[in-house]
Order: C-alpha cells, then sequence, then structure tokens
C-alpha cells in the first residue's frame, strides 16, 4: 500500500536536517551542506536518495560507521590527473570537494580528474553533475559499489549497479543524466514497493529464474538486470575497474569480500567547454538537440519526452512552489533524531 | 541462409587491402594504418566493423565521400583538453590520430582529451580502446552518428546509437568494452541477417509495435531498443551533446538533417594511470577482477563468463593460427576492387 506523501517548506526541512547534523558534531559548513544535498535529493524528486536515507546516514555518522569530521586528503598528482583518498569520511561531502576540485583542475588545464578511494556512499549521484553544470563545466561522475548483480550468464551478484552521471550546463536546464547500471536502482525498487507499484518493464529475475517487473520478486530473486543484458555488465564492470585503479582504492568484489558498502572508489571528470568552446556554444548546441528531442511525437500524448533533467527540474519548481515531498513515516522519523 | 566463411592468412589479407588503398591514392603510411583496422577488426570478431565494410569504404573514397588526403588540424587548445577539425577526411585515421594525440597529452598532464569534429565513420569503435590499452593507457572514446532509434517514448529515430569504449590494459589481455547504445548495432543486425540467426533478446520493435528477436523485422520496423529502454536513450542522448560541445561540430539531428552520415563528432579520453598509480598496480586491479569474474558459476556450463575484450583475444588467437574468418562473397568483392 503506498504511504502517504506531505509537502514541507525546503527551508524548514534544510533547518532541521541541519540542527540534525549539527547534533552529530559535524562542522557547521558541512552540516550545512549535507543537509543540502539531501533536501535537494527529495527536492529533485530522488526521495530515495534523499530524504528517505538520511537517518541511516545519520546512525551511521553516530555508530562511527562513518567518520564525520574526516576530511579527503591528494595523495598523488599528475598535473591534471589526482588521486584523493576519502579516509572513509561521508560520501556526499567526498564526492562533493572531489567534484570541486576536478572543476579547478578543469579551470587550469581544460580538463581535471579526482580519483576517490576510501568514501563512502555518495547518496545522490547527480548531485555531482548538477554541481558540475551549476560551475559551467561539462561532468562525468561514477562511482562502485558493493556487489548487486550478477555478471552475464552467471546467478550470483559479483559487480555493482556503479551508477553514471553525465551533465552538460544550459541556461533553460542543465542536462544531467544519473543512471545505475540496472535497469533499476535498488533505491527506485524500494520507491516502488513503499508505493505498491510494479516496474514499468521487467527489472530482473524471480526465485524461479523468470524474468518479472515486480520489485518484491526482483528484491528477493537476487538477479536484477543490467540495463541491455552483457551491456551492461560490462559496462558495470569497466566503470569499477577504471575507478579502483585510478583511485588505488577497492574494486566491487573487495567492497563485497568485506561484507559491507563502505571504502568505495569513484571517479570525477570535469571539462572546462566554455573556454574551449566559447560561453555561448554550450548553451547553443544544447538547446537546438533539447528542441529536436521536443520536436518528437510521443507515441501517448500521456507521455511527454524528457530530455535528462527535464523531470528533475520540473519535480524542482513544484517542490519550490508547494514543498518537498516527503513520506509522511520518514519525516516522522527524521523529527525524532 | 548463412553464407560460407573463408579463412585467410592475417597477413595476405593485409597486403590485399593496403594494395586496393594505395591504388585509390592514399600515402604509403595511410594506407599500411587503413588496411591494419579493417583486417584487425575481422580478426577479432568484428566482421561487421572490418572486412564487410572495406569495399564501402573504398568506393567512398573513389567516389570522394571522404577525402583521404585530408589531415586532421587541431583548432584550438587549453592545456590537456584540444579540440581537432577531422576535414571530412576518412574516420578511422583521424580517430587513430586523435587517441593518438589524447595520449600524448596523457603523458603530459595525466589525461588527455582530443575532441574531434568533421570526421567521418570510424569503423571499429574498439580499435581505438586497443590503441589506449597497448600504449598503457585507460582510454575512453565515443562518437555520435546519424538517428537510428527514436527518443524513449516517441516512434521516429532521432538519436544515435552513439558507440562508446572503455579499456584498460591489462599484460594478460586487455579489457576493452566496445559497446553502441542500441541492444544491437545495424552492424551486429547485418551479421545476424547474413548468418540467419534470431537476436538473442528483444532487440527492437516491428512494424507493429511488438518487441522482436528478429533482425529483419527490427530492422524494417525501425525502432531499435536502446540498451535498457529510456537509460540508454538518455546515455546516447549525453554523448551527442557532450561529442558536439566540445568538438565544436555537428550533433545527431544536424547529421540527420544532412541526409547522410558524415561529419561525426568524437571524444577520446586517455589516462596515465601507469604513472599515477604504478605500473603494477593496473595490472594487479585487472587481474583480480577478472579472476573473480571467472569464478562466477555460470548459469550454463556450455556458456563461460567473459570479461568485455576476452571473446576479442580469442578470436585473435584463432584467427592468428586459422586465418582470419571472412565471408567468401565480401572476400570475392575485395578481389574484385
Amino acid at each position: 500500500m503506498a504511504e502517504p506523501v506531505i509537502r514541507v517548506p525546503f527551508e524548514q526541512v534544510h533547518t532541521k536536517l541541519e540542527d540534525v547534523l549539527l547534533g552529530t558534531g559535524l562542522p557547521p559548513e558541512d552540516a550545512r551542506l549535507y543537509a543540502r544535498l539531501f533536501v535537494e535529493a527529495s527536492r529533485d524528486g530522488v526521495p530515495s536518495h534523499g530524504l528517505n536515507r538520511f537517518a541511516g546516514f545519520v546512525r551511521l555518522l553516530r555508530d562511527g560507521g562513518a567518520d564525520g569530521r574526516a576530511q579527503p586528503q591528494c595523495v598523488s598528482a599528475l598535473g591534471a590527473l589526482e588521486q584523493w583518498d576519502g579516509r572513509l569520511g561521508p560520501g556526499p561531502l567526498n564526492a562533493w570537494r572531489s567534484m570541486a576540485r576536478a572543476i579547478e583542475l578543469a579551470r587550469e588545464h581544460g580538463l581535471g580528474c579526482v580519483a576517490l578511494r576510501r568514501t563512502n556512499h555518495w547518496m545522490r549521484a547527480g548531485s555531482y553533475g548538477w554541481q558540475a553544470a551549476e560551475a559551467g563545466m561539462i561532468g562525468i561522475c561514477w562511482t562502485n559499489t558493493i556487489a548487486l548483480m550478477p555478471p552475464w550468464g552467471a546467478s550470483l551478484a559479483k559487480i555493482g549497479n556503479n551508477p553514471l552521471v553525465l551533465a552538460v550546463p544550459r541556461r533553460g536546464g542543465h542536462l544531467v543524466l544519473d543512471m545505475a547500471m540496472s535497469q533499476f536502482s535498488f533505491g527506485r525498487l524500494g520507491t516502488l514497493l513503499r508505493a505498491g507499484e510494479q516496474a514499468p518493464v521487467p527489472g530482473g529475475y524471480d526465485a524461479q529464474g523468470c524474468l518479472t517487473a515486480d520489485p518484491a520478486s526482483i528484491l528477493h530473486g537476487g538477479r536484477p538486470l543490467p540495463i541491455g543484458y552483457w551491456k551492461g555488465a560490462g559496462l558495470a564492470m569497466m566503470l569499477d575497474v577504471i575507478a579502483a585503479v585510478l583511485s588505488g582504492g577497492l574494486a566491487t568484489h573487495q567492497i563485497t569480500a568485506s561484507g559491507s558498502e563502505r571504502s568505495l572508489s569513484q571517479v570525477f571528470l570535469a571539462f572546462d567547454a566554455a573556454r574551449l568552446a566559447g560561453p555561448e556554444a554550450i548553451g547553443r548546441v544544447a538547446d537546438t538537440v533539447v528542441a529536436d528531442l521536443h520536436q518528437a511525437v510521443p507515441l501517448s500524448p500521456d507521455c511527454p519526452i524528457f530530455y535528462p533533467g527535464e523531470r528533475a527540474l520540473r519535480a524542482r519548481q513544484d517542490s519550490l512552489c508547494l514543498g518537498v515531498p516527503v513520506f509522511q513515516p520518514v519525516w516522522d522519523e527524521i523529527g525524532r533524531l
């Protein structure tokens, strides 16, 4: 059964989260940034990696599962490419600082890359794409995860769903794609389950080995489908290897062997396209591509065609007008933190 | 009905292609490189972008559809990021030189990127991943294409299948993923059609709007499936926009409007991971990931589990031992060039 959703003003949610985080001993600037990342994810329609996860994140800090005071550290630098150690600090801050550093490197060298090891879950992957786009940069980033899907042709999970983000700045709304290599992220499956809905297409195998669109059956079957079958499985594996090699950190099989999703490896790339191509060039290209897309005739008049990031922008506009949507039990739990 | 395949020694094929290309007026060094790229694609089990395409490539040169003497030119440089103009020269040479330049930039800056505009079809995408890996680099590259697939929720083709390549060097066999954003490339569908086979999973919609695994029906239906439905459609669009922005070249909708698949935009990235992480570090990570993958128990004992690039390596070993496989009619046509 679907849970009731309420709407709470953005600033009220932000302040509440910030207060909770200050209570865990985080420095004020960090508490403010964390709170913003969580509330922005829900604001943009991604509660599975926003407010739904906040209580768990606070517990992680309180239990010492992540060291809220750990600051990421540069361990190796080669001009435009740097290797950073996240020192097992909270993932969102490490990720934010890594993309910020990649942007700095891009301002200096045209493009910049930070490979980050020993970090934790970065929550909404797209946050760091929006961050790059807001800075006028093309951004690409990805993370590895614990094993969630079998390699193609196998039955046991060995590869992560390794979310990948690509972002292009555009005045009328940035283009930001945020996608896991599984057909549906566990976050999305959880959201479907909460809402009592089926997935729109088959998303994995049930315990009997049949393709299914039922979120509970996919979660129980243990074989969520990679996008494009073997293609997504291969892409997930390559993203994992590149992240582990560049960062000097753990690969998915090592994270999995450790028994918990900690000490992840991530890659952050920023391209200073505005300086290369002229500040108007990016917008001109992105605008014509979006205009062409919007001219496509939908198969169903009820289902308009969106560019990546467009639905997030619409959800954001609704949230800023009506309040940020949050499941009542989630908001209640945050109130008790 | 499947066409007969013969096997011809690698050097014999290479020499034959080189002779044909010299006859079109290509400089000797370029003729040798082109010939190698075509024969290597077939050697590695990708005839759809190897010998099957050679006659068409030669016709393109003879008809002036590509200027065999055009050399790519750097038009803008920002340290580690450069913009090149392919001057409508043949795609494989432009792509090869662009990845070579990205590798040079990576040796200088840690990573390097060349964005190439006004180029032509690069044939086997994976070639430039193998090129990076052979140089000890992590390589990433992609191209846009003419519109081949509808955006998600639409019926008319507007987005390219935009092949993407990721490569990691490894002594025991490089990891090289070469994938188009369509579930099956047109090259693969053509190969299935030639071989009289069905696709292993549904690959698009037929003319009645039903999902089908029949290559002829997919080709006629005009709606090949993006990997992961909306996800692959979104990824293809982002790769297109980034390639067009960084290169200053055409986006898919503009290539499509021109009526022929010319003047493409491409991106080539190289990462000098060996210098960042130490030369053994790459191999160590890649080896443990491959070893873990190979420990997976296959669902069917007849279907072993491969890492990306492994089947290419096996096909290569067979080809070097038994000869390069080539469809008899394709070889006959090359003989008449």
